[in-house]
C-alpha cells in the first residue's frame, strides 16, 4: 500500500491486452486507485491476473462496472460499440468512462450513437505508447511513463471529466493533452497507421519474394526496424486501418506519390531528382532525434 | 600493446567514415595490426587520427599503401573506381586489397577494369553492419562484433586470400562467409537497399504533406523505427540505390505491388483481403525476431 491516498476506490479495466494490462499493472503500483478491476471476453483478465496486474479478474462487464469510478475501455475498436451498450446499463451515475482508441471519430460516433445520457460523462483517449507485442504478457507498468496520452473531447464533453481523467492519468506518468478529434485521426494516420500499412507491406513483399529466407539471414539493423511493427498483430491493425481508413488513404496517396517518384528516378537514372527526395526525407527525419 | 602477435605491420583504411573509422578503432583495440594508416579526401581521416582511431593520417594514396599488407577501401561505391586507379600504381606485391561497399557487382567490374594484375589480389566485401549516422565522429569499434561480413570473391580470386581477409576481420568480432555477388546485389536490394528507400520514401510523404509538423510532435516509436533509417546520408543512399538499380527496381516492383494490394482493399473495405496480407506480413516478420 502506498502513502498517497487514492484518486479512486474502484477503476475497471475492460480488455487486459498489452495496453489495459500494462494501465492496470501501472495504476496498481501507483496505488492511486485503491481496487483494480478488469474485464475480458478472452482469458486475458486471468492471465493479468494471475500475473499481479489485477486486484480481481471479473466474469462480466457488468461484474467489473459495478461501483467503478472510472471505467477504462481498452479493447479493439471494432469491440467498442458492443462494450458501450454493455456499459451503458450498468454504468455508476457518478462514473467517468473513457477509452484507449487508435481512432477517435469512430469510437466517439459509437459512443453517442449507444451510451445515451451517459455520452456526457465519456471522455475519449488514446495512449500514444505501444509495442509490436500484445498480450497481459506483454503488459509494462512503465508503458506510459514519459509517454503522451491524448484526449479527444467533444464540445459537450465536461471539462471536469476531463480533468478527472488527467489526474488519474497523470500517477502512471502520462502527459496529458488534448486534440481535436477529426485532426487526431488524420494526424495518426500520417504518423502511425500509414507508417504501420508501409512496414506490413514491406514485409509481405519480402515475404512473397524468392529471397524471403536470404533476407532474414542477411537482415541487418536497417530491415529490422524498417519493418518492426510489421510484426503487429494483424486483425487489430486491420480494423485500426478500415475504422480510419479515409485519413489512412489521404495518407496513402501521397505515400505512393513519393514511392514512384524513388522509382520514376531510380528508372531514369536521374541521380539529382533521386537526391532531392531523400534529401527532403533526410532532414525531415532528422529532426524526429 | 596487446598481448599477441599482430597479424601484420601495417593496414591502410582508404576512407575514415563510419566504416573505416570503425575498422581503424576495432583494428587498433584488437592490436591485430601494428599500425593503422588512413587516407580521406577530406578532413575524415584527421578527424578520425584526432580521436585516435588512426595511427596516421596520411595525406596521399600513396603515403597510406606504401608498405601495407592489406588495403581496405572504405569509401562510397561511386568513389570506388578512382581509387582503385590510384592504388593499382602503388599497391606491394603482396598486398592484399578489399572493400566494404554495399554493391559488388559494379564494384568488381570496376575492380577488374581498373586494377590489372592487382585484381587477382582484390577480395570484395561488405560488412553487415551501420547506422544511420555517419562519419569518423560516429566509428565505433564495437561496430562489427558478431556481425556478418561477407566476402564476394569471384572466380579467379585466390582462396588463400580470402582466407587472410577472413583471419584479419575476426580480429575485430566480425562473422565472415561467402556469397556469389550477384546473388548478393538481389539479396541485398530486397533485405536493404529497397527498404531504406522505403523509408526515405515514407520520409519524404510525411514532409512534403500537410501534416509535417504534427506528425514529428506526435510521433510514437513506430514511425521512429519505420522511417529511422531514412535519416541517412541521402549522397550515398542515391549512389547505392542507382548502383544496385536493376535489383532494387526489382524489389521496388514487389513492394508497389503489395503496397497496392493495401489500398485496393482498404479502398474496398475488404477486411479479408488486408487481413490476408497483414498476417503474410506478420508471419514473415515475426521470424526476424
Amino acid at each position: 500500500m502506498q502513502a498517497v491516498s487514492p484518486l479512486a476506490q474502484r477503476i475497471a479495466i475492460l480488455g487486459v491486452g498489452l495496453i489495459g494490462g500494462s494501465l492496470a499493472a501501472a495504476l496498481r503500483r501507483a496505488g492511486a486507485v485503491a481496487q483494480v478491476v478488469g474485464y475480458s471476453p478472452n482469458d486475458d483478465a486471468r492471465v493479468a491476473r494471475a500475473l499481479g496486474h489485477l486486484d480481481v479478474a471479473c466474469d462480466s462487464v457488468a461484474e467489473a462496472v459495478a461501483g467503478a469510478a472510472f471505467v477504462v475501455v481498452a479493447a479493439p475498436v471494432t469491440a467498442m460499440p458492443e462494450l458501450f451498450a454493455q456499459v451503458r446499463d450498468v454504468l455508476g451515475a457518478q462514473a467517468i468512462l473513457t477509452d484507449c482508441g487508435s481512432t477517435k471519430r469512430s469510437v466517439i460516433d459509437a459512443a453517442r450513437r449507444v451510451l445515451g445520457d451517459a455520452f456526457l460523462r465519456f471522455v475519449p483517449g488514446h495512449p500514444i505508447a505501444g509495442s509490436e507485442r500484445s498480450g497481459p504478457q506483454a503488459a509494462d507498468p512503465g508503458l506510459f511513463r514519459g509517454r503522451r496520452w491524448l484526449l479527444c473531447p467533444v464540445d459537450s464533453t465536461p471539462q471536469q471529466h476531463c480533468e478527472a481523467v488527467k489526474r488519474l492519468l497523470g500517477t502512471v506518468g502520462a502527459q496529458v493533452s488534448t486534440l481535436d478529434p477529426a485532426l487526431h485521426d488524420k494526424v495518426f494516420a500520417e504518423a502511425s497507421h500509414w507508417p504501420h500499412a508501409v512496414a506490413f507491406g514491406l514485409s509481405a513483399a519480402i515475404a512473397g519474394g524468392e529471397l524471403a529466407g536470404q533476407a532474414l539471414e542477411f537482415s541487418g539493423a536497417g530491415l529490422r526496424d524498417t519493418t518492426r511493427v510489421g510484426a503487429s498483430a494483424p486483425a487489430m491493425w486491420a480494423d485500426i486501418l478500415l475504422d480510419n481508413r479515409d485519413a489512412c488513404l489521404a495518407s496513402a496517396a501521397r505515400f505512393r506519390a513519393s514511392n514512384e517518384a524513388i522509382v520514376a528516378a531510380l528508372e531514369a537514372r536521374d541521380r539529382d531528382a533521386l537526391l532531392a527526395i531523400l534529401s527532403t526525407a533526410s532532414r525531415w527525419r532528422n529532426q524526429l532525434g
